[in-house]
């Protein structure tokens, strides 16, 4: 290990050819000062409607984020160990694991993290937000974790003060379709609706063959005061908490099915689909061909009230049958498929894909689909814009291939700019910053080769860092 | 905006770093002034062939050319004002867009060809053969129009006098395989016979399903003067045509299909479903069948009459059906879908693909199979070459790829060198420098990391950049 | 050509980049001398048991090497002409070539390897081994062939002294289920049975519908004195066997299927599946799911006994129907297709992935699943290593892919280290040293760009050439 204290190099995350890097460096300064714009992501509302301070390190860094608690149990720590917490006694796991045991865990795991985004990211937030000086290990972690709690007890450490300390212009939360909205009602009357949007995420609600799907329909139905007793009543809440979502400040919907097609049903089909739902007599096939109906519908919807819709398919939710009963969904273990966008989404893309009252931005998980597919779609209908690299893919090549292979049929203008997609509050900056320097190297690139001169990187540079988020976020014209 | 005038770096598109950009100008030096073989495209015969001055500069650079209208179209143009004519009065649009306002559009749309290979050609072209000095915009675009009417006015600026200054040793043209080659004929006669070749392409006789398959034939019918009222027939006219395009200097067919097998039939059920596809009663099973058997069919007559079998599979044509209705086929909106060829391939290769008399070129535009199946198909089949990268891949990044992807397992040697695929007549001299610029580079970075010696870079390039692609479409031994 | 001796440039296969390229060096330096560690390969036992001298250069260098094969073949050799062996006179080409004939076409076609990991490997061979000073080619062809074969006569040549001299800490044999492990009981008596491990293969047993499976259920009974006539019996000679295997050394299991699935069938199921199959009345669905059915079961074996359980899946063998009967299977002439590891491997992995007895490595040949499937899978599951890349992959451009895909979000610690999955025995110390200078060029870039410490490279360098895979293959838990 080194000796010197623990510092981060000014050229981190830029192209080692020094040449290259000198241009890479001026683009990225012209960037690096800009606000963060953080259209899509998990930060839970409650964090900036309420304000209460963070209660310890490993709450705050470690539990939330699914790529360190991952990578700590593919070499063998139980997630409860992390501190996840297990669904009930009934599981069979204890229920609480101690904080410090589980930044311990953490920190002695450290050099499972090299090469990954994770360890870019973490030793942003440890130097510059907590000021470390030294490098996580089994060794320093118990001073650590007192460096660290004395900064979250910081009065100046809390949620919306942080809004301002990381140059946060906007953010956006996602939201269950049944939500009340009441964290951005409050937030609203702090005067901070305009700078925490919601995002209308209606999942739960569009898989007819989900366990789930009842309850949500009834939360539903309490949150509009509509019977959705049958499909008319259906359509017209979801509508009725798209506006709600709207008067409250969302740009967008989200979308993350499984996403098999978008061919919308005739209308007495798709009733007698939801009719048979509500008996709970719906067989798979009718399920799925629900669900595409349902998201040409979202489209269709999209196009009358303006919300961008975010599609993201792809992934097969909770593999490990085991987590997901004693721990419950959303642990970390959704892993990606192979995914079609061209066939699957013709449909909803000739219906609506020269709307200018619409807008879809398309995500993936495969990336085989940037050059393939996503880029040829980007690059011809005026609706549709590429979303970042994200998930398994927000990491310095992964972004870097995104680029390489989306460019030179999509250009950037058809790109959303880059979304952080994270709960992990702290690393926000950070995120946008890693992004910003593999976008910078990545043009510093274009021109040391002379396929591009520097002063166009450096007005695109800023474009998408700042304005393409904004532009691919704001009512379609 | 840079007030310098704007002129061409000579290392553009080379590698950044100083070492290997030094190789990779020496590498690309010695085939810089190697002539153009291009023998794949899609220029119409009849340019040559008339010889007439070409009209202004929308009609030359912008509406020819799909890559410029589809990225001026994703960003909000309507396709018919930059140019593209609708089918008619009933589609609903303008029928026709003045050129100046077309020129005004892409002007003004340039920066959103940064990163894309449309940037690369179309400075070559405007600086290089139009002599422009200024980057296209809103504020230049009427004074670079009248410089390249300028241009177009010169009677030196006439196709067949292109093809001289052009370097252009040879050129194929794509021709339905009803063609009378009439052009061909002309170009004959004046001495153009053995410089621009016809290439047979039968698609639309092998879709017994798709709506125009009768017609077809009735121009199969005539063109031959042979019934087809029978799959005898069908095949006798085929086999015909084949002939009449060898005559003329074809070198190869060229199948579009979207290609689920070449599993041949029974005569006799190739017969018959023939026979239902006459009466317009054939299944979409029976004419995939059929199109798998005719593809099959080919691969035998390629091995009798020594025409290279071209096959490019994997996209979805006329994606968006608003336009196709309005505009018709062909107006770039095709889009690419996963493709699988080992299995598809599998009896059409076991039968032919060690036959002497044979030979097939690859090509994709679904590039995870360049590692995973075409390089080891090319790298141990006598008969195969793998195809230059094209369509959306025919990009500086995507044309590195394509040799990091191919080489190690297929080598140099079972490659088929580049070919433009384009109509954009005037762009083919600066894509074939473009991809001399690429493959310098690679093997510049070969020569680099001592994977390759100088002198066998040196050679290895002009074999990929002229020698390959002459080899590839000569007749087998 | 060069006038100048051929020689090794110590740099070779290292970043073009000065700066990376000296890092890069130093951690090159750090693993170069380290012990191979073989896990996965295909030597005959035979040569270690006999330690027999090898024949000539043909017999050594060409024959047995699928890669130099196929290339060759590819550009119009006949295999029979390469010296491999058709099946019998019935199969209409000549039984026998001779070696020189051999050996002059593999030095005539040369300039074929270029950029391809075979041209490393040999001339590392040539040079280090042989001591060869002059390219291969026709006219050096018969001066090589000499001097090669004057280093074959030399009794320190033997296969037993060649894994000393070439560092060979343990290698590891690939054996049929039903063997009787002769060869790895005679190297035992002689000291060697920690150094020579066998590795169980029972593909063939678990394929119900392959021709070739009556018979290895014959071997299988008559090796383990088992009646394997019902599905019980079966099931303990594969246990009878695994339990063989173990106690002469083996760490590992290895299944190459097609890999559809791995979903466990009621056992009264799976034995009338079984009972089919033994009268010859299987359907093909039957036969998956049974395949599907016994890879849990070998999963739940593995869990028992401790052995790893490699996984290959994706390749349709034997593609030349006409090689294949001419020659018989194993040619060189298996290709990739499309493969499925999330849904597949959801069963096994939700029942064994996180059993701290079990352990999987997962090997592909399809590169697409490398961030998509096999990084997020080897990333969560503590059981999953991921495997090297391999077969078409284990190339310089291919292996950096491959870290660049899967280092991000797996890390280092979830992959198992280079395996060389070869039968040509000589190439492997090449092999190695090949996968330690591209592992040092990724690290080397990853210090560059200031996104891990010199220190942090030079100890995952190590972990990379000889920790991980001694860890992956050791008893879990």
């Amino acid at each position: 290990m080194t000796a010197a204290p623990w510092t981060l190099h000014p050229d981190r995350a830029l192209p080692g050819d020094p040449g290259t890097r000198s241009l890479a460096r001026e683009i990225y300064t012209a960037t690096r000062e800009l606000p963060v714009v953080a259209m899509h992501g998990h930060v839970p509302v409650e964090w900036f409607a309420e304000d209460r301070p963070f209660a310890d390190p490993a709450d705050l860094l470690v539990v939330p984020d699914h790529y360190l608690v991952r990578m700590l149990a593919s070499q063998g720590a139980g997630i409860q160990d992390l501190g996840v917490r297990p669904l009930g006694p009934g599981a069979g796991v204890a229920a609480e694991a101690d904080p410090r045991e589980v930044w311990r865990r953490f920190c002695a795991g450290w050099p499972l993290f090299r090469g990954t985004p994770t360890r870019f990211w973490l030793e942003t937030e440890l130097v510059e937000v907590f000021g470390v000086t030294e490098r996580p290990s089994a060794a320093t972690a118990d001073a650590l974790y007192d460096q660290v709690q004395a900064v979250i007890d910081d009065p100046a450490f809390r949620p919306r003060a942080l809004l301002d300390r990381f140059r946060i212009e906007v953010i956006s939360t996602t939201d269950p379709a049944w939500s009340d909205l009441d964290g951005h009602t409050r937030l609203a009357a702090d005067g901070l609706g305009r700078r925490v949007l919601p995002t209308f995420r209606p999942d739960a609600l569009l898989a007819v063959d989900a366990p789930g799907w009842s309850d949500g329909l009834d939360l539903l139905a309490e949150v509009t005061g509509t019977d959705v007793g049958d499909y008319a009543g259906y359509l017209s809440a979801l509508r009725t908490q798209r506006g709600r979502f709207r008067a409250a400040g969302a740009r967008a919907t989200d979308h993350g099915l499984r996403g098999t097609g978008t061919t919308p049903l005739p209308d007495e089909d798709a009733a007698r689909i939801y009719a048979a739902a509500r008996r709970g007599e719906v067989t798979a096939a009718q399920a799925e061909a629900f669900a595409g109906h349902m998201l040409f519908q979202m489209a269709a919807m999209s196009a009358e009230d303006g919300l961008v819709m975010q599609i993201h398919p792809g992934v097969l939710r909770d593999h490990d049958l085991g987590i997901a009963a004693a721990f419950g969904p959303d642990r970390g273990y959704d892993i990606p498929v192979a995914t079609e966008y061209t066939r699957a989404l013709q449909p909803l893309l000739s219906a609506f894909g020269r709307d200018p009252r619409f807008r879809t931005i398309l995500f993936t998980v495969d990336e085989t689909t940037f050059s393939r597919e996503l880029a040829p779609l980007a690059g011809v209908y005026p609706a549709v814009r590429l979303g970042a690299p994200w998930w398994f893919l927000d990491a310095p090549d992964a972004m870097r291939r995104f680029r390489e292979a989306v460019t030179e049929t999509a250009g950037f203008a058809n790109t959303s700019g880059f979304v952080d997609d994270t709960r992990a509050f702290v690393s926000i900056p950070a995120r946008h910053d890693l992004a910003r320097r593999i976008d910078a190297g990545y043009l510093a690139r274009l021109v040391a080769e002379h396929r591009l001169d520097l002063d166009e990187a450096l007005e695109t540079a800023v474009d998408l860092a700042y304005r393409l988020p904004l532009r691919a976020y704001e009512e379609p014209a």
